[in-house]
């Protein structure tokens, strides 16, 4: 499986993925499920993925293929967002349309992937989008700052309590680092490094991003901070009443 | 959906079950899905359930009414907890397959359930089974002291870090409780009111249980300063260094 989340804050937005894919328990490797795209000072984009890494790769491929072939229509010359990702959604679609067809399994599910695209275009807002198997999308509002895909459950819980669309950047990036601790002690399939890429709005600055993995010291701060702040603030909750055991 | 759990520990077990169930979400019903049976002094089980509740209830149904026409093997005479758990699941098995046979549709899943059951039994070690769908069941261990069944993934990240065989029972009881509230937060399918029954091993007293609903002084105690806690304790990690935005 895959864990992503993306948040569209007020002022700015923040996108991490893990890179732990596996085809049962036995075959598992490390790919980037986390690609940036623009142009300095004009466009900043981020797509995220997860689901079959064959669609994955096969959209990714035919994205840069389209930007570095001057496509007239690419990620580097849509004019929204929106645009952007609908173009991906259905570039997704063709690429798992063809595979059900060779596989002659119209029906079948296997090669279903699903994307997050965020980022902001010159002139205009910041936007965060997650991209359905079926090709539509959705949109990030101020009520749903944040998507998440993959195994979403885990982490899902410490966003909920923390992040809203006003909560301070750096804020909602430890959030999402718990949220990412949190699902991979609970879940094999999610596993270290994460990609997180940081985006100041209205910046257009194109981030270099991040590789986090088990040695990073910020994360490992944090891990254990966040460890040690649960274990002492259970024990200082009541005890439940001695009359819930009779 | 629904979410169950329950943890065997060196000194106690506690078992907690939500009582929302949904068929979509405009059919929203309160269910009991956590049953008591037992012999004071002698014999103490409770057996929870998720899935299908028409299946559940027949099986509770078939269970109660054996007790009741003193079937010659029935839950109150059954030698072992495992034997109470092959008999639970083989009448789930049973329910099943009649549905099924029904609906004239052998694969169907519409009426799948999964049960857990736990207690203890005079001269015997307390035990915690999970049972599967298939009727088979798997024991809880000092390596694996809980279980959850339903929507578990928004609640176990509270278990892991919190709650290992030799926990103390009350301490156990803190997280089940903020695990459940994680999984309520998160998940519309889960809801208010939980039944609750600890139990102190060896004692072989058939606890009460308790209805814990949205008015539970302790439980909103809880709930209330776990999330000033979690809000603190956030507050006081490190921020990201800043070379993370570039």
């Amino acid at each position: 499986m895959t864990y992503c989340a993306a948040i569209r804050l007020k002022d700015g937005m923040i996108f991490a993925s893990d890179t732990r894919t596996n085809a049962g328990v036995d075959h598992i490797s490390t790919f980037r499920k986390l690609y940036q795209y623009g142009v300095e000072g004009e466009r900043f984009i981020v797509l995220q993925t997860a689901g079959s890494l064959a669609t994955s790769q096969a959209v990714f491929t035919k994205i840069q293929h389209d930007i570095d072939q001057r496509q007239e229509s690419n990620l580097h010359t849509v004019a929204t967002l929106f645009d952007a990702a609908q173009m991906v959604g259905e570039c997704m679609r063709n690429v798992m349309n063809h595979a059900k067809m060779i596989a002659n399994d119209p029906s079948s599910s296997t090669f279903t992937s699903s994307f997050m695209l965020g980022g902001q275009i010159k002139g205009q807002l910041p936007e965060l989008y997650m991209i359905y198997p079926e090709g539509n999308c959705i949109r990030a509002t101020q009520d749903t700052p944040f998507f998440q895909l993959g195994e979403s459950k885990y982490g899902k819980p410490i966003l909920d309590r923390a992040v809203t669309y006003d909560t301070d950047v750096k804020h909602a990036m430890r959030a999402l680092m718990l949220s990412f601790d949190s699902t991979i002690h609970s879940n094999l399939s999610v596993g270290m490094p994460i990609d997180v890429v940081i985006y100041q709005n209205d910046s257009l600055i194109l981030p270099k991003g991040r590789r986090i993995d088990e040695h990073d010291a910020y994360f490992n701060i944090l891990r254990y901070e966040w460890a040690e702040a649960i274990r002492r603030s259970l024990i200082e909750l009541p005890a439940c009443p001695d009359d819930y055991w009779t």
